[in-house]
Protein backbone atom coordinates (compact mmCIF):
# COMPACT_ATOMS: atom_id res chain seq x y z
CA UNK A 1 0.00 0.00 0.00
CA UNK A 2 1.32 3.58 -0.87
CA UNK A 3 1.95 5.66 2.06
CA UNK A 4 -0.15 8.58 1.71
CA UNK A 5 2.23 11.73 1.74
CA UNK A 6 1.32 13.58 4.56
CA UNK A 7 0.41 17.77 3.91
CA UNK A 8 0.89 20.41 6.26
CA UNK A 9 -0.71 23.79 6.82
CA UNK A 10 0.89 26.14 8.57
CA UNK A 11 -1.25 28.27 11.42
CA UNK A 12 -0.40 32.32 11.06
CA UNK A 13 2.17 32.00 13.78
CA UNK A 14 4.36 28.75 12.10
CA UNK A 15 3.80 30.84 8.43
CA UNK A 16 5.50 33.92 10.33
CA UNK A 17 8.22 31.69 11.57
CA UNK A 18 9.26 30.56 8.23
CA UNK A 19 9.34 34.58 6.53
CA UNK A 20 10.81 35.20 9.89
CA UNK A 21 13.67 32.74 9.17
CA UNK A 22 14.09 33.54 5.46
CA UNK A 23 14.36 37.21 6.41
CA UNK A 24 16.94 36.45 8.61
CA UNK A 25 19.39 34.25 5.88
CA UNK A 26 18.84 37.29 3.61
CA UNK A 27 20.33 39.82 6.14
CA UNK A 28 23.24 37.35 7.24
CA UNK A 29 24.04 37.19 3.42
CA UNK A 30 24.12 40.65 2.89
CA UNK A 31 25.75 41.69 6.35
CA UNK A 32 23.00 43.46 7.17
CA UNK A 33 21.34 44.40 10.69
CA UNK A 34 17.99 44.46 10.88
CA UNK A 35 16.22 46.35 14.33
CA UNK A 36 13.06 45.94 15.19
CA UNK A 37 11.69 49.26 17.24
CA UNK A 38 8.73 48.57 19.30
CA UNK A 39 7.33 51.38 21.70
CA UNK A 40 3.72 52.86 22.28
CA UNK A 41 1.96 55.44 19.85
CA UNK A 42 3.97 58.82 19.89
CA UNK A 43 6.90 57.45 22.20
CA UNK A 44 9.34 58.78 19.43
CA UNK A 45 10.91 56.19 17.50
CA UNK A 46 10.67 58.09 13.96
CA UNK A 47 12.10 61.43 16.05
CA UNK A 48 15.06 59.00 16.95
CA UNK A 49 16.00 58.06 13.41
CA UNK A 50 15.30 61.41 11.89
CA UNK A 51 18.39 62.42 15.00
CA UNK A 52 20.37 59.21 13.93
CA UNK A 53 20.34 60.34 9.99
CA UNK A 54 21.79 63.99 11.34
CA UNK A 55 25.15 62.12 13.05
CA UNK A 56 26.15 59.72 10.55
CA UNK A 57 28.80 61.74 9.96
CA UNK A 58 29.07 59.89 6.86
CA UNK A 59 30.39 56.63 8.81
CA UNK A 60 27.00 54.65 8.89
CA UNK A 61 24.42 53.81 6.16
CA UNK A 62 21.13 52.33 6.92
CA UNK A 63 17.16 52.48 5.63
CA UNK A 64 13.88 52.53 7.38
CA UNK A 65 10.42 50.44 7.27
CA UNK A 66 7.73 52.16 8.40
CA UNK A 67 4.89 50.03 10.21
CA UNK A 68 1.31 51.93 10.61
CA UNK A 69 -2.48 51.01 10.50
CA UNK A 70 -2.61 53.87 8.50
CA UNK A 71 -0.99 57.47 6.42
CA UNK A 72 2.26 57.30 5.47
CA UNK A 73 3.47 60.00 7.62
CA UNK A 74 6.75 58.90 8.94
CA UNK A 75 8.23 57.62 5.90
CA UNK A 76 7.71 60.96 3.96
CA UNK A 77 9.28 61.94 7.61
CA UNK A 78 12.70 59.94 7.03
CA UNK A 79 12.68 61.04 2.79
CA UNK A 80 12.75 64.49 3.88
CA UNK A 81 15.92 63.32 6.05
CA UNK A 82 17.27 61.69 2.85
CA UNK A 83 16.48 58.33 4.17
CA UNK A 84 15.50 55.49 2.28
CA UNK A 85 12.38 53.78 3.62
CA UNK A 86 9.23 52.03 2.61
CA UNK A 87 6.31 52.15 4.79
CA UNK A 88 4.44 48.99 5.71
CA UNK A 89 0.23 49.49 6.04
CA UNK A 90 -1.24 47.31 8.51
CA UNK A 91 -4.76 48.18 7.09
CA UNK A 92 -5.52 48.02 11.16
CA UNK A 93 -3.43 44.85 12.27
CA UNK A 94 -1.80 45.70 15.33
CA UNK A 95 1.88 44.59 14.34
CA UNK A 96 4.09 43.90 11.84
CA UNK A 97 4.13 40.57 10.34
CA UNK A 98 7.29 38.95 9.18
CA UNK A 99 5.87 38.08 5.44
CA UNK A 100 4.94 42.17 4.67
CA UNK A 101 8.33 43.04 6.29
CA UNK A 102 10.59 40.67 4.18
CA UNK A 103 9.22 42.17 1.13
CA UNK A 104 9.55 45.07 2.28
CA UNK A 105 13.06 44.34 2.92
CA UNK A 106 13.91 43.01 -0.08
CA UNK A 107 12.15 46.05 -2.11
CA UNK A 108 14.74 48.28 -0.21
CA UNK A 109 17.52 46.51 -1.71
CA UNK A 110 19.90 46.87 1.77
CA UNK A 111 23.10 46.36 -0.30
CA UNK A 112 25.85 47.60 1.39
CA UNK A 113 23.81 49.40 4.46
CA UNK A 114 25.20 48.84 7.66
CA UNK A 115 21.63 48.47 9.68
CA UNK A 116 17.96 48.83 8.80
CA UNK A 117 15.44 49.77 11.34
CA UNK A 118 12.03 48.59 11.79
CA UNK A 119 9.45 50.67 13.60
CA UNK A 120 6.66 48.59 14.19
CA UNK A 121 3.34 49.77 14.83
CA UNK A 122 2.83 51.62 17.74
CA UNK A 123 1.98 49.22 20.72
CA UNK A 124 3.68 47.57 23.90
CA UNK A 125 2.24 44.20 23.36
CA UNK A 126 1.17 42.43 19.96
CA UNK A 127 4.53 43.16 18.10
CA UNK A 128 6.95 41.84 20.75
CA UNK A 129 4.79 38.50 20.02
CA UNK A 130 5.68 38.38 16.29
CA UNK A 131 9.52 37.57 15.17
CA UNK A 132 10.20 39.29 11.81
CA UNK A 133 13.53 38.08 11.50
CA UNK A 134 15.12 40.93 13.34
CA UNK A 135 18.87 40.75 15.01
CA UNK A 136 17.27 42.48 18.24
CA UNK A 137 14.60 44.33 19.77
CA UNK A 138 14.30 48.05 21.08
CA UNK A 139 12.31 48.76 23.68
CA UNK A 140 11.24 52.39 23.83
CA UNK A 141 9.62 54.10 26.82
CA UNK A 142 8.91 58.01 26.91
CA UNK A 143 9.68 59.46 30.21
CA UNK A 144 6.10 61.25 29.99
CA UNK A 145 4.47 57.40 30.84
CA UNK A 146 5.21 57.21 33.94
CA UNK A 147 8.25 54.74 35.61
CA UNK A 148 5.56 51.79 36.20
CA UNK A 149 5.16 50.55 32.58
CA UNK A 150 8.23 48.55 32.38
CA UNK A 151 6.52 46.55 34.85
CA UNK A 152 2.62 46.45 33.74
CA UNK A 153 3.75 45.44 29.96
CA UNK A 154 7.18 43.58 30.57
CA UNK A 155 7.56 41.30 27.78
CA UNK A 156 8.84 43.75 25.72
CA UNK A 157 11.52 44.59 28.11
CA UNK A 158 12.20 40.84 28.53
CA UNK A 159 12.62 40.75 24.95
CA UNK A 160 14.56 43.71 23.75
CA UNK A 161 18.30 43.77 24.23
CA UNK A 162 18.20 47.37 24.55
CA UNK A 163 15.85 49.94 26.49
CA UNK A 164 15.70 53.76 25.02
CA UNK A 165 14.09 56.51 27.67
CA UNK A 166 12.70 58.88 25.28
CA UNK A 167 11.71 62.55 25.68
CA UNK A 168 14.32 62.98 28.82
CA UNK A 169 14.63 66.92 28.25
CA UNK A 170 10.60 66.81 29.69
CA UNK A 171 11.73 65.50 33.07
CA UNK A 172 12.10 68.55 35.21
CA UNK A 173 8.03 68.96 34.11
CA UNK A 174 6.94 65.38 35.20
CA UNK A 175 6.45 63.39 38.26
CA UNK A 176 9.33 60.18 37.04
CA UNK A 177 11.77 58.96 38.96
CA UNK A 178 14.37 57.74 36.39
CA UNK A 179 15.94 55.67 39.31
CA UNK A 180 13.35 53.79 39.86
CA UNK A 181 11.93 53.51 36.14
CA UNK A 182 15.96 51.95 35.49
CA UNK A 183 15.60 49.52 38.65
CA UNK A 184 11.90 48.20 37.38
CA UNK A 185 13.70 47.61 33.63
CA UNK A 186 16.64 45.87 35.39
CA UNK A 187 14.51 43.34 37.39
CA UNK A 188 12.56 42.40 34.16
CA UNK A 189 15.95 42.09 32.23
CA UNK A 190 19.26 42.50 34.20
CA UNK A 191 21.24 42.26 30.83
CA UNK A 192 19.11 44.83 28.91
CA UNK A 193 21.22 48.09 27.89
CA UNK A 194 19.86 51.32 28.88
CA UNK A 195 20.06 54.90 27.19
CA UNK A 196 18.54 57.94 28.03
CA UNK A 197 18.02 60.23 25.12
CA UNK A 198 16.03 63.33 23.94
CA UNK A 199 16.03 63.35 20.35
CA UNK A 200 14.77 67.35 20.74
CA UNK A 201 18.01 68.49 22.96
CA UNK A 202 20.62 65.65 21.77
CA UNK A 203 20.97 65.13 24.81
CA UNK A 204 22.29 61.31 25.34
CA UNK A 205 22.60 60.76 21.69
CA UNK A 206 26.22 60.83 21.66
CA UNK A 207 26.37 57.55 23.60
CA UNK A 208 23.11 55.63 21.21
CA UNK A 209 25.47 56.82 18.18
CA UNK A 210 28.69 54.98 19.59
CA UNK A 211 26.33 51.71 20.53
CA UNK A 212 25.41 51.99 16.61
CA UNK A 213 28.95 52.20 15.59
CA UNK A 214 30.68 49.89 17.51
CA UNK A 215 27.85 47.39 16.19
CA UNK A 216 28.01 47.78 13.04
CA UNK A 217 29.53 44.73 10.87
CA UNK B 1 -35.77 9.71 10.59
CA UNK B 2 -35.40 12.37 13.34
CA UNK B 3 -33.86 15.76 12.32
CA UNK B 4 -30.60 15.80 13.92
CA UNK B 5 -30.12 18.99 16.56
CA UNK B 6 -27.37 21.21 14.97
CA UNK B 7 -24.54 22.44 17.65
CA UNK B 8 -23.48 25.98 17.40
CA UNK B 9 -19.84 26.11 18.41
CA UNK B 10 -19.04 30.33 18.87
CA UNK B 11 -15.93 31.64 17.42
CA UNK B 12 -13.78 34.02 20.07
CA UNK B 13 -15.84 37.04 18.59
CA UNK B 14 -19.36 35.50 18.82
CA UNK B 15 -18.60 34.18 22.46
CA UNK B 16 -17.34 37.82 23.19
CA UNK B 17 -20.17 39.52 21.52
CA UNK B 18 -22.83 37.25 23.81
CA UNK B 19 -21.13 38.26 27.18
CA UNK B 20 -21.23 41.87 25.85
CA UNK B 21 -24.85 41.88 25.05
CA UNK B 22 -25.28 40.41 28.81
CA UNK B 23 -23.33 43.19 30.36
CA UNK B 24 -25.06 45.33 28.72
CA UNK B 25 -29.06 44.01 29.82
CA UNK B 26 -27.06 43.79 32.96
CA UNK B 27 -26.18 47.57 33.48
CA UNK B 28 -29.52 48.61 32.00
CA UNK B 29 -31.92 46.82 34.61
CA UNK B 30 -28.89 48.57 37.06
CA UNK B 31 -28.98 51.80 35.39
CA UNK B 32 -25.60 52.12 35.46
CA UNK B 33 -23.00 53.69 32.63
CA UNK B 34 -20.30 52.02 31.96
CA UNK B 35 -17.35 53.52 30.15
CA UNK B 36 -14.61 51.37 27.56
CA UNK B 37 -11.64 53.73 28.10
CA UNK B 38 -8.97 53.31 25.51
CA UNK B 39 -5.40 54.86 24.90
CA UNK B 40 -2.26 54.60 24.87
CA UNK B 41 -0.19 52.89 28.09
CA UNK B 42 0.88 56.37 30.29
CA UNK B 43 -1.64 58.28 28.88
CA UNK B 44 -3.22 59.71 31.73
CA UNK B 45 -6.70 57.38 32.37
CA UNK B 46 -5.93 56.53 36.41
CA UNK B 47 -5.17 60.02 36.82
CA UNK B 48 -7.92 61.12 35.21
CA UNK B 49 -10.39 58.65 37.71
CA UNK B 50 -7.96 59.95 40.72
CA UNK B 51 -9.05 63.91 39.81
CA UNK B 52 -12.79 62.86 39.12
CA UNK B 53 -13.13 60.94 42.81
CA UNK B 54 -11.60 64.73 44.07
CA UNK B 55 -14.37 66.30 42.33
CA UNK B 56 -17.39 64.40 42.72
CA UNK B 57 -18.79 66.38 45.70
CA UNK B 58 -20.94 63.73 46.74
CA UNK B 59 -23.15 63.92 43.88
CA UNK B 60 -21.65 61.22 41.77
CA UNK B 61 -20.87 57.86 42.65
CA UNK B 62 -18.39 55.56 40.28
CA UNK B 63 -16.39 52.26 40.81
CA UNK B 64 -13.69 51.06 37.87
CA UNK B 65 -12.31 47.66 36.55
CA UNK B 66 -8.61 48.63 35.83
CA UNK B 67 -7.54 46.48 32.82
CA UNK B 68 -3.80 45.28 32.44
CA UNK B 69 -1.36 42.46 31.65
CA UNK B 70 0.45 42.44 35.35
CA UNK B 71 0.32 43.88 38.29
CA UNK B 72 -2.62 45.56 40.81
CA UNK B 73 -1.02 48.81 40.84
CA UNK B 74 -4.08 50.51 39.40
CA UNK B 75 -7.02 49.31 41.05
CA UNK B 76 -4.31 50.20 44.30
CA UNK B 77 -4.16 53.79 42.99
CA UNK B 78 -7.84 53.84 42.58
CA UNK B 79 -8.39 52.14 46.67
CA UNK B 80 -6.17 54.81 48.01
CA UNK B 81 -8.59 57.55 46.93
CA UNK B 82 -11.57 55.33 48.17
CA UNK B 83 -12.48 54.34 45.02
CA UNK B 84 -14.28 50.71 44.73
CA UNK B 85 -12.16 48.54 42.19
CA UNK B 86 -11.56 45.22 40.86
CA UNK B 87 -7.86 44.63 38.94
CA UNK B 88 -8.50 43.19 35.59
CA UNK B 89 -5.64 40.89 34.85
CA UNK B 90 -5.00 39.82 31.36
CA UNK B 91 -2.23 37.50 31.65
CA UNK B 92 -0.06 39.06 28.40
CA UNK B 93 -3.37 40.04 26.41
CA UNK B 94 -3.32 42.99 24.34
CA UNK B 95 -7.21 44.10 25.06
CA UNK B 96 -9.95 43.10 27.97
CA UNK B 97 -12.73 40.67 26.86
CA UNK B 98 -16.19 40.92 27.46
CA UNK B 99 -16.33 37.88 29.85
CA UNK B 100 -13.29 38.74 31.90
CA UNK B 101 -15.38 42.51 32.29
CA UNK B 102 -18.82 40.96 32.78
CA UNK B 103 -17.51 38.60 35.80
CA UNK B 104 -15.24 41.75 37.45
CA UNK B 105 -18.43 44.01 37.18
CA UNK B 106 -20.91 42.03 38.98
CA UNK B 107 -17.97 40.73 41.48
CA UNK B 108 -18.07 44.99 41.99
CA UNK B 109 -21.89 45.00 43.08
CA UNK B 110 -22.63 48.40 41.12
CA UNK B 111 -26.23 48.67 42.13
CA UNK B 112 -26.51 52.64 42.81
CA UNK B 113 -23.59 53.75 40.93
CA UNK B 114 -23.80 56.05 38.70
CA UNK B 115 -20.61 54.84 36.42
CA UNK B 116 -18.20 52.15 36.21
CA UNK B 117 -15.38 53.00 34.18
CA UNK B 118 -13.24 50.44 32.47
CA UNK B 119 -9.98 50.81 31.77
CA UNK B 120 -8.91 48.79 29.24
CA UNK B 121 -4.76 47.68 28.39
CA UNK B 122 -3.03 50.25 27.17
CA UNK B 123 -3.23 49.91 23.63
CA UNK B 124 -4.79 52.16 20.42
CA UNK B 125 -5.63 49.23 18.58
CA UNK B 126 -6.70 46.12 20.02
CA UNK B 127 -9.46 46.95 22.84
CA UNK B 128 -11.24 48.73 19.79
CA UNK B 129 -12.30 45.80 18.34
CA UNK B 130 -14.03 44.52 21.38
CA UNK B 131 -17.38 45.14 22.37
CA UNK B 132 -17.47 44.80 26.28
CA UNK B 133 -20.99 46.30 26.57
CA UNK B 134 -20.05 49.42 27.04
CA UNK B 135 -22.35 52.69 26.63
CA UNK B 136 -19.94 54.77 25.21
CA UNK B 137 -15.65 54.78 24.51
CA UNK B 138 -13.80 57.19 25.57
CA UNK B 139 -10.37 57.92 23.12
CA UNK B 140 -7.46 59.35 25.14
CA UNK B 141 -4.67 61.00 23.34
CA UNK B 142 -1.56 62.29 25.52
CA UNK B 143 -0.17 65.81 23.67
CA UNK B 144 2.85 64.39 24.16
CA UNK B 145 2.13 61.73 21.65
CA UNK B 146 1.84 64.48 18.94
CA UNK B 147 -1.00 65.95 16.93
CA UNK B 148 -1.13 63.08 13.78
CA UNK B 149 -1.83 60.40 16.28
CA UNK B 150 -5.47 60.63 15.64
CA UNK B 151 -4.85 60.20 11.80
CA UNK B 152 -2.38 56.93 12.45
CA UNK B 153 -4.75 55.24 14.64
CA UNK B 154 -8.38 56.27 13.19
CA UNK B 155 -9.96 53.38 14.61
CA UNK B 156 -10.62 54.44 17.69
CA UNK B 157 -11.78 58.30 17.40
CA UNK B 158 -14.10 56.90 14.83
CA UNK B 159 -15.76 54.48 17.78
CA UNK B 160 -15.57 56.78 20.06
CA UNK B 161 -18.35 59.40 21.74
CA UNK B 162 -15.48 61.22 23.32
CA UNK B 163 -11.89 62.37 22.85
CA UNK B 164 -9.83 63.50 25.20
CA UNK B 165 -6.59 65.31 25.22
CA UNK B 166 -4.39 64.56 28.25
CA UNK B 167 -1.38 66.32 29.98
CA UNK B 168 -2.28 69.53 28.31
CA UNK B 169 -0.05 71.05 31.22
CA UNK B 170 3.22 69.95 29.08
CA UNK B 171 1.96 72.08 26.07
CA UNK B 172 4.47 75.14 26.60
CA UNK B 173 6.95 72.24 26.44
CA UNK B 174 6.10 70.44 23.30
CA UNK B 175 5.52 71.44 19.58
CA UNK B 176 1.90 70.02 19.79
CA UNK B 177 -0.48 71.66 17.44
CA UNK B 178 -3.63 71.67 19.85
CA UNK B 179 -5.88 72.97 16.44
CA UNK B 180 -4.44 70.62 13.99
CA UNK B 181 -5.13 67.53 16.37
CA UNK B 182 -8.96 68.63 16.72
CA UNK B 183 -9.13 69.00 12.86
CA UNK B 184 -7.60 65.52 12.39
CA UNK B 185 -9.98 63.79 15.31
CA UNK B 186 -13.23 65.98 13.52
CA UNK B 187 -11.70 65.09 10.10
CA UNK B 188 -12.56 61.28 11.31
CA UNK B 189 -15.82 61.77 13.40
CA UNK B 190 -17.00 64.94 13.00
CA UNK B 191 -19.83 64.32 15.78
CA UNK B 192 -17.18 63.55 18.45
CA UNK B 193 -16.99 65.70 21.45
CA UNK B 194 -13.48 66.72 22.27
CA UNK B 195 -12.28 67.89 26.06
CA UNK B 196 -8.86 69.24 26.36
CA UNK B 197 -7.43 68.16 30.16
CA UNK B 198 -4.72 68.08 32.79
CA UNK B 199 -5.67 65.97 35.99
CA UNK B 200 -2.39 67.55 37.26
CA UNK B 201 -3.28 71.43 37.10
CA UNK B 202 -6.80 70.50 36.96
CA UNK B 203 -7.19 72.94 33.88
CA UNK B 204 -10.57 71.22 31.80
CA UNK B 205 -11.86 69.57 34.98
CA UNK B 206 -14.43 71.09 35.59
CA UNK B 207 -15.84 71.40 31.79
CA UNK B 208 -15.57 66.98 32.09
CA UNK B 209 -17.09 67.39 35.33
CA UNK B 210 -20.05 68.90 33.82
CA UNK B 211 -20.44 65.96 31.01
CA UNK B 212 -20.53 63.35 33.66
CA UNK B 213 -23.30 65.38 35.96
CA UNK B 214 -24.86 65.82 32.48
CA UNK B 215 -25.11 62.02 31.60
CA UNK B 216 -25.60 60.27 34.98
CA UNK B 217 -28.93 58.78 35.12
Amino acid sequence: MATRSVKVFRGLKGENDKWAAETRAFLKEKKVIMINMIGSPGCGKTSLLEAVAARTQGKLSFAVLEGDLETTRDAERMAAVQVKANQLLTGGGCHLEARLVHHGLKDLEPDGLDFVFVENVGNLVCPVQFDIGEAAKIGFLSVTEGEDKPLKYPFLFREAKVAILTKVDLLPHLDFDVEACVEFIKRINPKIGIFRLSSKTGEGMDNFMDWLFKHKK
